[in-house]
Parts: C-alpha cells; sequence; structure tokens
C-alpha cells in the first residue's frame, strides 16, 4: 500500500468547498499565501437560498482560472438522494434533532471529490472550524471516497482564531468585509440548505438564556402564524413524498414546498442543546419547516403500511443510524448496509396523509393506502366482528407468555 | 411444582377490578351468575376524575359484603413508582404514543394480587376484551406476582360479545342503563388516570377520518387555547420532576398541575395508528397534556447533565423498554434490568428547564444545573478559548476514525 | 377481509408432513378417522439419514392415493437457501445452539404449503408436539404463506398423550410397531436433517446428569477420534462455502463433507439447556459437525474482509436474528429485512480459511483473501513502517474521546 | 474550567507504568533526559509470572528514588472487581477474544492515578505503541480519572521507533540488553496477566501462515496434553466463581487454578485477526486457558439460573459492552450503566456445573442450582405432565403471533 500521507510541499492543486462569504474568502487567500498552489473552488446550491453568482466573481478576483471555478446546481440530488434516503428512517438525532446539516456535507464532500478527480487535484479543503462536527463530517468524506487525499483545514492550521485576526487578515488582502461583520460582535454560525437552517454562537452559548425571536429566519413565530389551520394531503411512494395535495413534483421541488407550508405555520423551530462528536455539548438552533412536517407524515404512513415487528425494527436501530449521519459516517459501509435494511423495508410505505398545519403544530388527522394498508377495521372493530377474530386465542397467547415467569414465581414460592 | 392451573369450579373468591360502570357491573353479576363465586370488588382512584364512592354503592347493592369492597386512592404510588420511572427512560411506543393506559396497568395488577392475598381469594378478573392490549397487560402483571391465581377474562368466555347482549343482560340483571348507552350506536372506548386519557373504536374505527372535535376531553383545541403565552419553570432531581415554578408538590399533584396547564394550551393530543401486542392495527387518539410537556422537559434537562454515550445508550434501549411496558412486562425480569440501568444515569439529572407553552406547542427555551451541568461554555464557544480546546486534536480523531475507510478504499483501487 | 378461521367439518384435504415413523404414521390415521378426509402426504429428504421410499409404501397402505403422495429431495435447496444464509450471519442462539432444527421448518412448510396448492388442499398438518418449539416455527410459515389454511395439530387435540396410549391406538390400527418402541421406555426426541442431529427427553430431562455416550451418533467421541490432527482449506464467495480442499461442489455436497470430516474428529457436539420460546426451559444435545467448523471459518473469512463496523454491527444484530430463526419467524418481514443488511455485508467476503481438525478441536490457523483483504501489513507491522502510519495521530484521538469524561471530570471536581 | 493541557516544561513529577523490562526502562531513562523531571515507578503484580524485585533494583539504578519505588500486588482485585465482573457479561469481543489485556489496563491506569495523587505527581507514562489499543486503554483511564493531567506517550514523541534506533539508545544509556534482544530480529509482542498471555508481530504479521508451536507457553498443544479427560465441578455465587471442586478460594486463586487445569489439557488457545480501534486489523495469538474454561461454565449457570427475556437481553447488550471494554471505556458512564444492568441480572446466578476437560475441549456435562433453578421437569417433560402444561394454549399463543403476518398475506392475496 502507498504511503497514506503527503507533506505541505506536495500540494499542487486544491478544492475549496467556497461559499463566496467572508469565512472562505479569507481561506481562498490563505491557500494561496500558503500552499502557493493553484486553487479550485466549488460552489454548490443546495437550496440555502442564497445567490451563487457572485461567488464566481469573487473567485474570478482572487485569480482563479475560470475552468477552476465549479457552481453546481445540486438541489434534486441533495434532497432525493440523501434528504429523502435519510428520512425513509424517521431519522432523529438524540430525540429531536433532524440532522439538516449532517446531511449535506456527505453530498459537498463526493462533488469536492468528483471534481477533484476531474481538475486533477490532489488537495481538498473546507471553512469548517477544529471544534466542530462538519469538519468531520467533510473528511470522513474525502478519505473514504479518496484515500490518499490531502487535506487542509485551515482553521486547525492557521493562527487567525480570533475574530480579529481574520478582519485584520481580510482587510489586508483586500477582501470587502460587510458592515455586519465589522459591528457589534461575532454573528451567529450559520448553516442553510433546502432541509434547514440553523444557529449556533454568539448568545446562544448561554443555554439558560433563551433564544432572541428576531434571530429566526425561515419560520414566523408561532405567535403571528395564520389565525386559520391549513389541511395538506400528503402523497407517498415507496416511503418517499410524491405528491402535496395532488400535484407531483421533483423531491426539492416537494421539500421546498413544505418550507413554505411550515414557515408560514410557524413549524420547525427547535431549541436544544447537543452532544457533538468531537467530545463537547453545544446549544443550537434549528429551524426545520419542512422536515418538520415530512418526519410526521411519514411515521403516519407506516402507521398504516408497515408491520409491527419491522417499524419496531427501525425504531431499534434508528438512534444508531442518526448517530452514524451527525457523525458524519455516511460513506461508510455500515451506514450503506444499514440503508440496505431501511430501503428494503419501504417497499410497501404507499399512500397518503392528511396534516393540518396550525401555529407550529403539525397534526395527523388521517392516513390510508389503497394498495398496502395493513389495517383490517373487520378484525379491530369493538363491534361483532362475525368471528374474524377468536378472542379465545388470548387466552393461550397470554399464558404462555406468561409462562416463564410463573415458573420463576412457583420456584420463588416453593424455596421460600 | 403444583399444577399452575384451576377448573372453574374450582373457584371460591375472586376480586374484581371494578370500576362501578356498566360494563364491570355486568361482569360483576356474571361472575355471581356463573362462578356461584364470592366477589371482591377493588375500585382504584387513578386520577381518572371521576367520584368512587358510587363504585361502593353499586356493589352493596349487588350483595357484595362491605369487607369485599376495596376502594384505594393509588395516585400518588401510581406517578410516584410507575409514571415517573417510565419517564426517565423519555419512553414513547412507536415514536408517538406515551404509554397512558399500559403504565397504569401493572400497578392495578399488583394491587388486585395483594387484595386477593389479603381476602383469601383464588381468582382474579377484569373487564379487558379478547382483542386488546389490557388483558395482556393484567393477566401478565397476575401471573408473574401470584403464579397460580386462576384468571377469569369474561369477555373471552361469555357470549355477550355484542351490544345489544349486553345491554340485555344489564336490563335482566337490573342494572341501571344511563341513557347514553341506550342511544345512537357504540360509545368511546375509554381510558383515563392521572397520565392520559384515550379514545378508541367508532368513529375511529376509519383511520382516513378526522377525529370529532367533541371528542377530546381534557385539552381545549389549540384554536381556543389562550393567545398568550405562558412560561413555565421545572425542576429536576435524580431525573424526577420535584417542582413547579419553584413549588415543590409530590408526585401526582405535580402531574395534576402539568395536566392544568397543558389542557389549558391545548397540549397533548395525539391521534395514531399503534400496533397492538395481540397482532392487529388500531386507531387511538390520546390526550396527555402533562405527559407531553415532561416528555420535552426531561430531554432537555438530560441534555445538559448527561454523559454522550450514556445518552445515547438509552436512546438505543428506549424502544425496547417501551415495548416492554406496553405489552405488559412491567412486572418481568427484563424490565427490572432495564430499569437498573436506566435509574443508574439518572443520578446527576439535577436542574431546570423553561419550557413556553402556546397553543398546542411546547417549546424549551432555556435549561441549566448548577450541580451537574457538563455543559462547558469556555470549550464550546466560538470565541477565542484561551486554549482550552486544541483544534489540531481534531486531525488525528478524523484520521485514525478514517483508516479503516482509506485502507478499503486504497486496498480496492490497487485491485481495480 | 375474509374469516381467518374454518370449523372442524370443513376440512376435506389435508397435506401431512410425514416421515413414515410410528408418530406421523399414527396422525395419518388419526386424521383419516377424526376428519374423514382426504390426506395428502408429504415426505422430504433433509439429509436425515434415511431411506424414504419405505414412507410412500406405508402411506400406500393407509389407502393414500399414488397422486397424493409426495417424495422430494430438498437437500440442496435447504443448504443453499437457508443454511447458508443463515450462516451469514454467524448465527447462533444463545450462545450455543447452531439451530440445525430450526432451519429446516420453514423449508418443510413452504413446500407443505406448495403441495396444498398443487392438490387443492384446504388443510396442513405436522407431528410436532404442543409443547416445543416445532409447531410454532411449521405453523408461522403456514400462516405466513397461506393465512386461512386450516392447521391441524393433533398433539394439541387428541387425548394421546401417553406413550402408552398412542402404542395402543397404532396397534388397534395395525400399524407396525418397533421393537424399540415397544421395550424399556420412550426413545429420545430426535431430529435430523444435513446440519444436524438433536435428542431431547429421556434421560436428558435430568440436565444435572450427564448424557449417555452410546446416545451420539454423527460424531465420534474426541477421546476415539484420529490422533492425527487434519488440515483442511475452506474457500468462500460472497459469504458462502463453495470449495473444500479446492474441490468446488454444490451447497448440501460441501455441507455433507464437512459433517464427514466433523464427524470422523470429533467436532460438534453440544449438551445444553435451552430457552424454548412457549415459555420452558429444555434440555437438548446437539450434533453439528459440519456446521462447526463452518461457522468457524466463516469468522475467520470475515475476520480479513469486514470492515469493523459492519462486522461490529452484524454482531449486535445476530442475537435478534438468531431468535427470529428459533422462534419460526423465518417468513416474516423483520427476518427479510435483516436478512437484506446481512446479505449486503457479504458482498467481499471472499477469501479461504485454513482450519486444523483433531480431536473436538477445530482450530483457524491461516486465513487470507487475494481479492477483498482489509489486512495490511504495511499498517499493522511492528517494524518500521516508513511513516504509514502516523502514531502522533493517535494524540488526538484519544483526547477527543477523553474529552467528554474529561470536561464531567473536571465539573465534579470543581464543585467539590 | 480550567484549562485542560499542559506543555512539556510544566511536567515536574511523572508515574511511569515501568515493569523493568527493556522497552520501560529506555523510557525511564528518555523520560529523566526529555523532561528532566523526577520518575516515580510503579510495577504491578497481575499474575503474569515474572518477578518484581528485579525491577526495584533496575530502578535504583537509574536513581529513583526508593520512595519513589511502587510496586504491587493487584492480583486479588484484578481478578475480582474486573475479570469476574466482566465475566458476568459472557464477554468476548468480535466472537472469539477473551479481552484479557484490554481488562487489565484500566486497573493499571486507575493505581497510577492513585499513586501520582499520593506522591504528587502532574504526569503519568506508559510504554504502550502509537499504533495500539493500550494507549487507548490506558489513556482513557487517566483522563477519566484525573482529567488535568498530563499524559507522555514516549512511543508518540521520540524518535526511537525502529528496533535498532531503540537498542542503540539502550546501549548508551547502559541498561543491560538480554541476549535474545540482539539477536535475529524482534520478539513477539506480547501481555501477560493472570487471565491470558498474548502474542502480535514477528511471524504472526502474515494472517495466512500457521503459528509457530514453540510460540504458546501456557497450554500444552492438544496433541500433547493427556490422554485421559478431567472432570471438574464448579460453583458460582451470583455470577462470579467461588469453588473449584468444593474447594472455595480467592478470586484470583480460582482463575490462577483454573489456569493450570486448562494449560494441562491444551485448552484456551486462540489464532485470530481483529479489529484494533485505532482503524487497522491485526492479527493476535492468545492463550486463555482458565478464561475459556470459566466462560463455557458461566454461560451454562446462567442456562439454568437466568430468566430467557434476560438472558437474551445481556445477549444483545454483551458486543457493545464487549468493546467498551476493549476500546478502552471501562471507566466511563456507558460501561458503568451496563453493568448496573448485567449485576442486577447476576443475584439468582448460583449453583454449580460439571466440565470435562479433554484436548482442547471445555464439555459441559451437567449443571444444577438448588436455589434458582428455572428448569422445570415437570412441565419440559415428553411424558405425561400430569396437566402442568395445557398443550392448547399453544393454539392461541401461536395464532395470534401469526395474526399480523396473516392479515399481511390476505392483504396482499385481496389485491392480487
Amino acid at each position: 500500500m502507498q504511503r497514506l500521507d503527503r507533506t505541505m510541499s506536495d500540494v499542487k492543486k486544491v478544492v475549496l468547498a467556497y461559499s463566496g462569504g467572508l469565512d472562505t474568502s479569507v481561506i481562498l487567500k490563505w491557500l494561496q499565501d500558503t500552499y502557493q498552489c493553484e486553487v479550485v473552488t466549488f460552489t454548490a446550491d443546495l437550496g440555502q437560498g442564497e445567490e451563487l453568482e457572485p461567488a464566481r466573481q469573487k473567485a474570478l478576483k482572487f485569480g482563479i482560472k475560470p475552468e477552476n471555478i465549479f457552481i453546481d446546481d445540486l438541489r434534486e440530488e441533495f434532497v432525493r438522494d440523501f434528504v429523502f434516503p435519510m428520512f425513509r428512517g424517521n431519522t432523529v438525532y438524540e430525540g429531536e434533532y433532524l440532522l439538516g446539516t449532517s446531511i449535506a456535507r456527505p453530498l459537498i464532500a463526493k462533488r469536492q471529490i468528483e471534481i477533484a478527480r476531474e481538475s486533477g487535484a490532489d488537495a481538498v479543503s473546507h471553512g469548517a472550524t477544529g471544534k466542530g462536527n462538519d469538519q468531520v463530517r467533510f473528511e470522513l468524506g474525502y478519505y473514504a471516497l479518496m484515500p490518499n487525499v490531502k487535506v487542509i483545514a485551515p482553521w486547525r492550521e492557521w493562527d487567525l482564531l480570533s475574530r480579529e485576526k481574520l478582519l485584520a487578515y481580510a482587510e489586508k488582502a483586500g477582501i470587502p468585509i460587510e458592515m455586519k461583520h465589522k459591528q457589534g460582535g461575532s454573528p451567529y454560525s450559520m448553516d442553510a440548505n433546502l432541509l434547514h437552517i440553523s444557529f449556533e454562537g454568539r448568545h446562544l452559548e448561554n443555554p439558560s438564556a433563551e433564544a432572541e425571536e428576531d434571530m429566526w429566519r425561515w419560520t414566523v413565530s408561532p405567535e403571528v402564524a395564520p389565525d386559520a389551520a391549513q389541511y395538506v394531503d400528503l402523497e407517498f411512494e415507496k416511503g418517499d413524498l410524491v405528491a402535496i395535495d395532488g400535484v407531483r413534483m421533483k423531491a426539492h421541488e416537494l421539500l421546498a414546498k413544505l418550507n413554505e407550508l411550515g414557515g408560514k405555520h410557524g413549524i420547525g423551530r427547535l431549541d436544544l442543546v447537543e452532544n457533538r462528536y468531537v467530545g463537547m455539548k453545544s446549544r443550537g438552533c434549528y429551524e426545520t419547516p419542512g422536515g418538520t412536517i415530512l418526519l410526521k407524515a411519514h411515521r403516519a404512513i407506516e402507521s398504516i403500511t408497515l408491520d409491527r415487528e419491522v417499524a419496531h425494527l427501525k425504531d431499534d436501530l434508528m438512534p444508531r443510524y442518526a448517530s452514524l449521519i451527525y457523525t458524519g459516517y455516511w460513506w461508510s459501509p455500515e451506514r450503506r448496509a444499514l440503508q440496505a435494511l431501511i430501503d428494503t423495508t419501504q417497499q410497501t410505505v404507499n399512500g397518503w396523509v392528511r396534516v393540518k398545519l396550525y401555529k407550529g403544530n403539525v397534526i395527523v388527522v388521517a392516513r390510508d393506502s389503497k394498495t398496502d394498508s395493513l389495517f383490517d377495521p373487520t378484525i379491530a372493530t369493538f363491534e361483532d366482528d362475525q368471528g374474524a377474530y377468536n378472542q379465545k386465542d388470548a387466552n393461550g397467547f397470554i399464558r404462555l407468555n406468561a409462562l416463564r415467569m410463573r415458573i420463576a414465581a412457583n420456584a420463588k414460592s416453593k424455596r421460600g
């Protein structure tokens, strides 16, 4: 096996995950300065709601060659191949978090490595800090897909660890700094894509203080959401959402529509303290309007189409699957093995669910499946079932399930 | 070992779980008629919100001896020894159901067996049908605690399977029938205690139809809940709620207070299709106002006081623990073993949580623990941490976590 | 949904799992007597090592029509589609039992239902008692594959529960009884197929007494096994054994060869107390010569070809998968979902293993995979690895893995 | 929170886990040279079978003050508080490895930290390399028990990475080098304690080559073991071994006795490829004579004294518990939580087991418990059970367990 590592001087061309923002612009310049290497910029549209063309202009200003600027619309792939497979598992980290950031990182890593191969780059770089989960998610992806790639994580290398130093470096490099960055302390650390927007840092570093109302961006407050509830019908095929109120759309269009609905009704805000993979607790706030609706609805369609034991098997494995995604192991063989199990179970998850959206609430009110319902009213009924179910069967069922406990209790009492 | 079973003629005295309602009154009479045995009635106050003294009067009318009438207030024991231990596990069945009925049955079974021992009875009886989970929950409890007890489950023995036959039997036996029972079809099948009230049957047998608004009893609709949010502080010790807004109360008083708060704000309604232990799917609606608040708050206090891996271990085991409670295995050795694990973890779960209640929403806005917080702001901060955390450590962390995937990818690529 | 049950008088034609032995011959006659129905006999060759043609002659004597006599050689299907998939999971029940009987029942049930469909039968029957696991395994298979089939389990219906009554019935019916059955108490309850032979009952009902040496049939005692060890090479493809000492054979031929080798060297005896699904403990003895070798070898080939986390995931799920097979849920959707996971992992399980067989021991001495080895000597070496692995990476790896415990210990000590 | 790290110059006194062998002697000198600090040596008797007094003499020669030399007999504590608790879990890593090295490390770490506190040291050091698991096991223990301790891992710091450089350093420092070290390549990397002796490196680095017979130290080859089998009775209380053949002994004496018995009969050799925590596969050979007997016997006593579902719960969690020990998390809160569960289950694990030892085989032949047996012969019997078990109960048991699959099959067939 060849050597797994390279030294700094080896780097010839690096693909940078580049947002066009201040931080990654400083990184771009720092890479040029420090590694004296060619930089390829990669900017992805994951539905974060920002213009991407300015990133191209900025890159050109840094002297990046036009053929080294990659701007890709990954929205459909993101929702279809990452978000939806994850939701098949009813996936939630630590009981609450819908993994909006976690699920985007593997796609960025994958595309970044593809670009490295296309452009003959030997290194990749990202703007995640050394304290968070994202560095892990990016780099586990890089290494799994291109094992000998050189990874440059500037935040772990440079000495620009304070906001002041970073701004000074930017100024010196002629990188334009927006007013908001210059004033009043650090901004929130945010991440956005079609699934969610997240907030960390700043006032949130005190978990005993309530988040400020003006932090939230994608959802209105439940208090100001409409006074009238809205009913929405969601249709599923093989566990994936395929239509809203009868209108079939592409995966990312469906999620965008759900975001619009959820945001309007104040749905999907979350404020929690989570456990990062690197070992610390961290307070984060999330807005996941569409995902919050989707999770509820997916559980509901499974409730009538999935066998009990299959559903329980999924529930037992879900926290493990969620942790794999949270900690960055999307491209691992164990995540794939679990996905094989999950996907197998979704063949019968077909049908529709009706939800009522109202001031922060997603209320499931109805569900049905013409093709795969396992709900049998003739058996479940409280009325006379005409013999469909023989109640006497329960005698033996209970007695044999109790037998081991009866034997134990008898043995104990016999011995006194 | 002695024989595990007895025949009908053996029954001398039977302890009946007696609510005083129509169904268990018919059962009382049927037991006297069919088994020609002495009947002991047991009526428990679990916070269901009904007068219990009428049950005594009814029992006397059936000729039950005064010393054979047991009416017990079990509210404190119920919440302290059953509900709270269950909530230490963040226990939810099938992702949604808070197990309000399931958790009450083991206590009823336990007390019923105690009464059987006290009164020298050799049999016990209950009013649960042969289709549901409650028969299993009662009887697994009976058998575990008194292995040779004779169990009489009238619904599995008699031929009064239609509503009409039951009413006819009642009429003939002189059991007063309320107007509502005589008119307009079957009522909902309901169960209530301090944790929840449940509804099954009737219109709910069609899971594709929305539940009727006038079915709900403990909660107002979110639409008519107050327009102003209410903040509430919950204090925990060893994982259990001990005070609300600074006022310490007994376990059942705390839950009653939470119910009042939740009910007022339209919190805790649930409409779902669940999988019964006997093998069928069933649609149920639940109101769990206090429990819904408690679950959210318990997770929140754990989020700052529980080690990550301990929290994940609990999450991994929770569905199994929930299933044990749902299916009636509270008194089993495996439930006790899991409880030992759960309780061990709760020693550090001390602190407070602030929730905001608003129109169906329970929003966690703050949490802290003076004694056991594991949240370390000097490490988590996005600001300069003065070296508390060495970002370079992440290099090795990621590289060794990636190593197996790199070796695999290299091996694969070398072989082509 | 149609009614799930039928009454006795409905039965027109029943397919009986018929071994040709005393018990199932009595059952055959009893079915004819009791149900007055046409009987179809089904006799399967699963490698139990008995002639099957005598079963045909016996069936004809009972007046079974020739077209109603089915004798099938299922050996290849048994090993290929049931035994091998199970071994992909390293499947062991309760730490010891290799599931030799459990894995044969689903195939018998499946074929029996196929024959029921082919011959227009409306019922099936088997000779398993009401105390054991086999009745469950058969019947869960029947119901899963033909949900409205009538199941007749004579041992649960008739009154021939003592050995004497059974023999009397046989005598009266003119069924020939071998000398061994007439003399000296009950025989062992045995079951044999290509994977194992099992023994229960008789002297074994006392678990504190050693099994008698002359009970064992397929293996010599280690004491009398050859004094010279024998080396055997086993080759695997996608997790399945494909060749022994370089000779490719069909699945059942491979297992037969392993049985021969194992039996000769005293390998695969097992004496244990197991927990039956119906709630009691039972003592059983098993001979699984080939399976014991196969399990060891399969783990060994996985040890160099399977990713660590995939292997651990399999290990975590194995007891659950084993229990599903033990309790008869082969045809359940949850077993299929787990199988999908297991099979996914076996794509890379290719290579060979060398075992040394000696007086009861199966000793793995070598293993390799030209195509899929993940063992990298350049990294694992204790010698100078030329930088293939950077030992300094372990600093950060350990420090971040320890971080949560350090924070907790610091928090604790700070509070005193 | 105080800063978690210190720089090299901070080190004043370091406690070294010192065996007295070549490697740790070089480390001792290197610590003195490099850190210019006071060294405290700690040498533990864990039953590795070596004289410890020579370590004292060597330490004195290096100028270690007498009060800084700690030599402790930890054998009883090791077996009682570490080995036995682990065996309560039937703990095996990756299906085979009995964790002999893993389980000793937490005790060494704990004692080392105690000595650090006693002697006012601010640092600890060990001789484990940067590639293995032991560094992790030591250091996770250090950090968990003394979160701000400075850890010095010389193998990850120095440049003595080849055998030659190490020997050169030793020679220059006047450390006596045994002949065997000077000649013919590296020795095996070995570790020994009362539970096992392990071998890695050298010829073993090729997993497709058989280990050499003269490597093994504690066990004879099965081929040369006695021709006569030996029966041994083992008595358990609360899951722990307390007597052998009727003789009660202390924990470590019992294990020593089992080692003697096992070693004599060629029991407990193991040759495998395992997955290290740091990400690589490694081939190791192990001799665990006593532990191999103990594991078999413990499972056997559990087989008659443990409830089925408790046993299965333990089996499901065992691989996770084993991984925690393997990877060094003995002092973690999640290991403690699992231990609480395991220990709870062992209250009834009382009784005796008879094993037959013969040429590598440990054969369980009998087991009983006067106080806690759950084996009920009146129920399990194949003879007439006088009604102890009602076979008809199995009808309902099977029918309700099958119900969900019948409903599914009916639904499917109805839809075509």
